[in-house]
């Protein structure tokens, strides 16, 4: 019998299962300083000590996406190695800072099953949550993922669709930020003077900048998340495929959004949480990527008089400026749009 | 009133004015890695701790150029994002080595504007400086640029052009570099037998050694840099531009043309200040740069005895070996010259 | 007289000579980072400080082929800077665990010389080993390399060919890896449910994935280990030479299957030695690579309960897919074959 891990397939998950996921990883300044280095973010609390510890962190926290793609990347091999499509997430919290030194580990549990008419494939829901060395929980997040099946004829584990939540309510938001000294807070070397109270519901900001993507950027990202999904690295067979390139992982868009985002969000230290996410279109090499935001809603944070919640829609395109807005959803079918997020941001008071 | 910043036009400026940056950036030994996996330097001094500390320094310092190029990338969205031009820059002295943790923030004055004849752009003259955590200066140095103006029609600042020395004199140098002791300085470790007596005035040396530069490259650097001048990103644009292709940050060559010079100055272990230096042709990937140097000028450092200060012209070309000393300068005009600089490095007595 | 090294031709070299390399280099978790970035390696003892120390390291160490990587590259400038090929290595031992923080250093000994037959070239055999900042041998090999000669004139050495194992006796290995608690070893944080008693003698094993290799990619990994051969880097020249284009370093293609090998060698978490390796065919920018492994022996390893040796030969392809096992030797002569490397892994009992 071979030792090749082909991934799970449909019929092999199981509802309620719990899988704990390999390979623990110790995040180092090595990891901020490359993710740095492929998206350049420019966020003075994940940038500076010394900025990060005098409002209130321990030291720089890790960027909460490069926390984000390394538990993401963990789930990989055992959820998503026969993915024909991942299809969304929703419900993403981050729940405790993560420092350089600290080791993540990853599980999921699978909390709907559903199969396709098809019968070649199936959806799967999961929970999957990072932990620390200690065991304290620092994220979690649902996503559900097409998912194909070995054998057509495996009988069908019934539908279970769990119902999500469109929405984070707001207190669920800020157990990863520590209480922040707002009048240390040095809005100039911040890069921003726009706080919480300058936001406007339905206000649009257009982050103008773009970012071209390179084959060896995208692969380099992918890999130090230990994401080993084929479909980003084998052009021998993805040329061969639908595409005939190799297709950018979808985390590689946010961030790249997240640091377009900075101009004109600059005090917008910390993702809270994630609401959903679609990637509308793939992204490839080659494309440049731009993004847009609108301020979908405003909320304190219950109990905290440091920093209120602002509710974003960002947007990106591919090879689109986004002066005008441009997006993906009813009658307005902008085909340059490849990812429309909505998240939770928080920002000084 | 939209957030997005679109920088600094020429009428923005004026004479005197103090301009504090973002964003604040602790250095780490992940910037180091991925500087030197970039552009592959072997000086001794900056890749060993053990080396370092033997000859006078607390530990392996962190390459000069990537301090000059950090505290540059922090300039650029209030000095030079609506720049047409980098014309050059002067008078830059290292003052003060940082070391792996210590966290940088810049400044720039404003010392000299000039309107051009056409009204549309106009020379902004600045001094920046970079500084540690605790208030030390490490780096200063003058840049000019070529501004846009937001509004030809906004009156001139009248014509300010400051003096500027071609030279460094030789007591400015030094300040950033211990006492050297040139007993434990182990020429074969750092790989070059030729001390400071061993440099001759006139000596032409070609760096041999040629280095192809790739798009992932020089973005990743750039990035790491956090210097966000969209004429390197952005190919969506840059190829409706003047060259159709993403130009290469001036600094990328510097840094290049640095590392080829080991062949040749293995032991001119730290760049004291550099004089002046000039981009006379763009880069683009996919050209190979090659670099030789001369040897303009020796001169002691007062009151030090452990090393000596060489004046060194490197010239960069693109596509072209070095081998019979091309230049671009007066009637010797050669179109693969892309850099010309002149700067001090301190050897070893 | 130039200062320029242009390395040491074949009667450069003395049989018994011992050679010390240039440049010392303290490796750090910056290094890791980068490494994981370009290869992807999901080991957990090298991934996780809190897995490296709960089976019996101090921390995670740094990667068997990265330290490898980083000893070669030093002598790369005195070795093979005139080197016409790299004709294979033998007898490498890992011999003390490298950690963060740790600095390299190199030394070479010419144990064999002998001239080719047309007078232009001769094989240099030196015995190379990698040290630490204490004295503390971490490695060393035995690798050929065929170099040119200066002057076609000058006389032969004789014929001096040293004796090499084919193989490293089981009693050589593991000095590098401390005792390993067995029970402590979590198989489902290391992703593989395989462990020593496992694998059977003859067993192949199709790594499956496929990694495409990019130019920024291969340079950026060379550059990081001060590896400065020409051919790696230098567009210009090597677009008018032999292949019309740049060379990757034939470490690169061996980290590369490495790190596919994962997937049905997820315990073999440490490379005890290498007993001999053969670049079989060039790798291009471009190329797909994959993997397979054969289990050529099992030993135990005397004095130990812990681990257990298997003895690898792992065959990487270009552009060919390893699932039928294509290998180049004797009357098979597949040409996608790119590595033929036969080794020892330590996996748990």
């Amino acid at each position: 019998m071979t030792k090749t891990s082909t991934g799970n397939f449909f019929e092999d998950f199981r509802l309620g299962q719990t899988i704990r996921h390999a390979t623990p990883r110790t995040v180092t300044t090595g990891d901020v300083a490359l993710y740095n280095g492929l998206f350049g973010a420019r966020f003075a609390v994940q940038s500076s000590d010394v900025f990060a510890s005098s409002v209130g962190y321990l030291r720089a926290p890790v960027d909460d996406l490069l926390v984000f793609h390394i538990v993401f990347g963990k789930t990989v091999p055992d959820i998503s190695l026969n993915a024909v499509a991942n299809l969304g997430y929703a419900n993403c919290r981050f729940i405790s800072p993560v420092y350089p030194g600290d080791t993540l580990t990853a599980t999921s549990e699978v909390i709907g099953l559903k199969e396709n008419s098809s019968r070649k494939t199936g959806i799967v829901f999961v929970r999957s949550a990072g932990f620390k060395q200690d065991g304290t929980l620092v994220l979690e997040y649902v996503r559900w993922v097409m998912v194909r099946k070995r054998d057509e004829a495996a009988p069908s584990p019934g539908d279970h669709v769990p119902r999500l939540p469109t929405v984070l309510e707001p207190n669920l938001l800020g157990d990863a930020c520590p209480p922040i000294n707002t009048g240390a807070y040095d809005d100039v070397l911040a890069g921003s003077r726009y706080r919480y109270a300058d936001y406007t519901v339905g206000e649009k900001i257009d982050h103008s900048d773009g970012i071209t993507v390179e084959e060896a950027e995208h692969q380099t990202a992918t890999r130090l998340y230990q994401n080993n999904a084929r479909i980003h690295f084998n052009q021998f067979m993805e040329g061969k495929g639908r595409f005939g390139r190799r297709l950018i992982y979808g985390g590689h868009v946010i961030s790249l959004a997240r640091s377009l985002s900075f101009n004109g969000l600059g005090n917008a230290f910390h993702i809270a949480g994630i609401n959903g996410g679609r990637h509308v279109a793939p992204l490839f090499a080659g494309n440049t990527v731009f993004a847009w935001s609108e301020v979908l809603a405003k909320s304190d944070v219950p109990k905290r008089e440091d920093v209120g919640a602002i509710r974003l829609r960002t947007v990106a395109t591919k090879d689109q400026p986004c002066n005008d807005f441009p997006y993906k959803s009813g009658e307005n079918d902008d085909p340059s749009v490849i990812l429309d997020l909505d998240y939770w941001v928080l920002i000084p008071r």
